[in-house]
């Protein structure tokens, strides 16, 4: 992976820095179709300062050396606990789009979630890909189209489907109904040609069906043998849920604030999901990783692995494949730099005792003076 | 109802719109009586963090399909749970005032609540009104004026009495004094001609008993057969009293933020009323509700039904009855989409379980690894 | 009192209104004398903010009519539960100095305590004053000083003595330092002429005792039969300690601001003390009150008056004895509206009851779902 | 010590003003590898910010005179329980560099801890020093290297080490990979001349030897007979081996928000640590102490000491000696102040009595109506 100290062409050393080159270089409206969320953003605020506020906990002379970033999950191996995660039309931000994502994740050793709406086919984003390719997938009312580019994709090699299941309608996003966004030229959801999804221009509303329920995972079985991972889930009830169903893995996500604006930060629920599945299948979370070390905190508390969204568009935006690079190794080295200076070995390691509760804040009187306080009782971070 | 997505004349997609385009509109004093409220303005400023603050919970698969938001109160089909607050001189926002509101309530299929203090008679808003028409009333010194009051509104087909009972006295509107505020030409109390109460310019501060009691309840009844609904309450103590007197409905109010500034946020108070109350009668709110996820979050904290004020005086000012049925259009369409994320079929599914306890910021250690903890313990909002 | 529609001069209508007026007409070195604190201003500004958070909770139909403000204090009748808070120097606001301070504070019907480091003789004083004058007291290592001091105020015909017992030094003024502070000409401290205190310009830096102990009570008691009052109480030990040693008051105070940096806003630790004190003598309250729902606040957390300082002093620049005639009656006023709105008749009837504790923002949630918990605990708020 | 009434040449009164002084003199990336801190500083600013919010609860008539800021370390007599914290190159700040700090650490009467980065000699700095000099050790994965510094510093009269632990790697510093920061002309870690380690104008990123464990401890005891202190501890955990291991003392570190950010406050942990280390070692803190009552808020929370750090600096960089003198002085004088106020007569004196809990802002509403909360329940502070 990159060195965060060989930043690339313009000095840029933090996903901070992408996202200013990103907003510099792209047309205004898409870079707020990209950057924006639903509503008033709240969530995609809420998002961010969940990971502001963690607070991890330094050991020392543990003796851990350099630490091993790599996990495996779904049987392969991923050089960082790190995927990412789907998003529509990467040829928004360059126009190699989901082919120069696929060589950077490639050489970062990540898995790619590639989104029903990408801007390149599902072939060609394959032969450039090195590492995992994922579908994610929006159940149609018109089950055949879905379908169908399940088919494609398992022929082309994808190896797990991805259903998002937090879109019976799309979140009424505010800054592109403002700029009346419409897709640029060239832009468009190339797998979709011919079905009757894809729009002349505009962002395809594609008819996403509100009357969906558990019995499509079962449907989903029986169209393809891919493991099957929700993305969208936000409640321990629903991880439950989830997990009866006998899903392969699940993703806390709130549609990088895109969908319900108000919900919680997928932080903030996370180890509520984590002790619902309780270690039944592998638990991902996207929305507001910006750093290293908060994919620590995110293991800390219960990830398996999370899904870095926008700032790999932004890497897109300022140098096509390298840049998708360079942010996915800031993201990795970070992550090292947190494991290292935490004395956290291995991926396997992070727990909640990483993490200082927010006691000072708000500790209650009777907190203290008993037994086992001097250590924070990470009892409270329910993922223990 | 409206869509959101097919606008009002000048692009206004969001309540915040409106309330921009208003103050571009009308006269800054005239805007300051509309917008204003009491004191330093921090009841105000509170009602609307409170909504602020809520973290609605997504429900994913449920299967529910296009939510229903229609529901019944006393005894009445309404579209949504919500109505137009009491709020005097709509004729200060558009020439048509309560009339052009009528109209839009019943396009919008929700009741309007007319104030004493309207600019149009009572018997033109009831001509133009085909939703329900309550009226707001003060209980004056002079008793005979509310009484006829009553008669007046109870003949042209008015269907409930909203009594308002935190205005002992006017509370201090400190943009009003500045402003020297006085009510432009044409714009008076038109149903109160004859009775003293007009003034002939100024906002009429009317002779509002400070002596008021509990018995004033009986009074009502011994005047009208029409349901009684006290505006004003905010405390448990409060409502059990309330519902003890036999009211037919009470209103969780601070009347907008414009009487004892350091009150608190109706939502604040709202599920302490709601168990004191425990289904003897209707429980509504207002005070702060700007985006139809808050009526979700509104109803899943107790509230049977929502009261919506400035924002359809902004919608008036801005386009007249079409801007006033945009407003309660955005608010319809933003609660269908709230529902429908978070799987809520119908509004009598809202509880407690919708919203995120704001655990993760003060939780204390103890809160935490105690059986039943992976979800979020809604016993804490205690409607559930 | 006045009736805060009818304003002073200048159209103003709060305590913010004179401070800004106070700050137009002062000196800039003069400003800051009287308008800055110790350090970094932290409690100064703490003062405020705990006011600011307040939740008063408004309580309906009563029938409690229009309330009455008086209490009475050591045997006297108060038109409201306020008195002037000792400050040097009134003469810096202008140049009537305490004598126009004793006029306001007759017409308002409230007491004043004055300084040692008055600007006018306690003899000129009385003479102008209609209500009860306070002598404060500095214990200074020259007892004689002080007993010389006690003499004459008790002579001129104080009722009672506060001392000051938070200053065995004077606190770091950094305003005062970086402007070089010393007193305009005239403005002297003229009861203490003669004594070797008098400083010829600066403002003096007396020679306080750093080793006064509780013994100087019984010292007080050797030299006058005045009743004696503690001020500068931040805790509920010291508090105890002061009831034991049979004062006959207490002021809980950080002095305004200007001593310890750092030290807790007044109103935070009320509470404690009202406990600790638990109605063996009065408990008065300064710093940070700017409203009259502020003195509502205090009394309803245990206090039974408040102590009213910088802004008297505004209203003295502003507009001389009408200036602060007008400050005063904006308070009372202020008051008599919180008291209608929340069906408080008499001062004596505010309690805990009326305050909405910080539940929402912090409950845990084993705070709900229990019985009676529908109406706030307020015993939570210790002074119940 | 300096009066902070008789300040500086330039009128300076606070830290503050020597910081804001520093940056108008420094270099702009001077000032920047200074001042700055790991990633976006949020540690950096959270320092600073657990200072802001702490209570003092000042205690009157305690009869204490003025106090006594003196206390005893390692044998030796303290003037105040400061040090200067170990920070390389003051001769970026000053050409006089540690022999300036040392000459005003001597006038101050406390020690200077002196870093392996020093950018003058041990013998240069022990010839100007009269208060205990301390080394701070980098283990460096070339272990020679470090036993020639340790033997070399004890030969100079260096009393004890200061082990810094935080440190596997250099964190990951934004504004000086900005800036592309390289040491200016002539200033060098002259202490690591010909040891492989002096880099020719950048910053030594040392070897710095992650594998480092516990048994280091053993070996600096092989090569030396100086007390050995830990420095960079965060949790109890890591305290109570420190303890088990026997160190001569620990401090509490974050390195100024210079390693991990996102790391804990360290006053937010110095009680925890406090309560595992339990006495049997000294505890000093550094991080975010900018005034004289932060040290008595340290030593209220179980610190028996501080170290300060970048305002030493500072002082350097405005005035040389004069100015690092000046800075001391503000903290020690400070101190007394705050000591003074609170009535705490001497340094062992100060616990957690001190402090106001923060119950008003999260209390709960079981936090009352107990016996024995009329006194804040200083159980919440474990070093009690």
């Amino acid at each position: 992976m990159s060195d965060a100290s060989a930043p690339g062409p313009a000095g840029l050393f933090t996903l901070a820095d992408y996202a200013a080159g990103a907003q510099r270089v792209l047309d205004r409206d898409v870079w707020d179709f990209v950057a924006g969320g639903a509503g008033e953003e709240r969530t995609l605020a809420a998002n961010l300062e969940a990971f502001d506020r963690v607070r991890l906990r330094p050991r020392v002379l543990t003796g851990a050396g350099a630490p091993d970033t790599a996990t495996r999950l779904l049987g392969r191996h991923w050089a960082a606990p790190v995927a990412v995660a789907p998003m529509a039309y990467h040829t928004l931000a360059h126009p190699a789009g989901e082919v120069a994502t696929a060589l950077a994740a490639g050489k970062a050793g990540v898995p790619l979630v590639v989104s029903t709406f990408a801007g390149r086919t599902f072939e060609d984003i394959a032969m450039a890909a090195s590492a995992p390719l994922w579908l994610q997938v929006y159940c149609f009312r018109d089950r055949t189209t879905t379908r169908r580019l399940i088919e494609r994709a398992e022929q082309a090699g994808f190896e797990a489907l991805v259903l998002t299941v937090d879109a019976p309608l799309l979140g009424s996003r505010v800054r592109d109904l403002r700029n009346d966004f419409r897709l640029p030229q060239g832009v468009e959801p190339v797998n979709l040609t011919g079905t009757g999804f894809a729009s002349p221009g505009r962002h395809a509303r594609a008819e996403f069906d509100p009357m969906l329920d558990w019995s499509v995972i079962d449907w989903l079985r029986s169209v393809s043998t891919l493991p099957v991972i929700l993305k969208g889930l936000l409640t321990g009830a629903d991880a439950r849920r989830a997990s009866a169903a006998g899903v392969d893995g699940i993703v806390v996500s709130n549609h990088g604030g895109r969908q319900l604006d108000g919900a919680p930060a997928t932080l903030e629920v996370l180890p509520e999901i984590a002790a619902a599945v309780a270690g039944a299948c592998p638990v991902l979370l996207d929305g507001g990783i910006r750093r290293g070390a908060d994919v620590l905190a995110a293991l800390a508390l219960g990830a398996d692995a999370v899904l870095l969204g926008r700032p790999v568009l932004y890497g897109l935006a300022v140098d096509g494949e390298d840049g998708a690079t360079q942010v996915l190794g800031i993201v990795a080295d970070g992550l090292s730099e947190a494991m290292t200076l935490t004395g956290t070995a291995v991926v396997a390691d992070a727990g909640a005792e990483l993490l200082q509760p927010p006691a000072t804040r708000c500790a209650t009187p009777r907190a203290a003076g008993r037994p086992g306080f001097e250590d924070p009782d990470t009892s409270y971070w329910p993922h223990s």
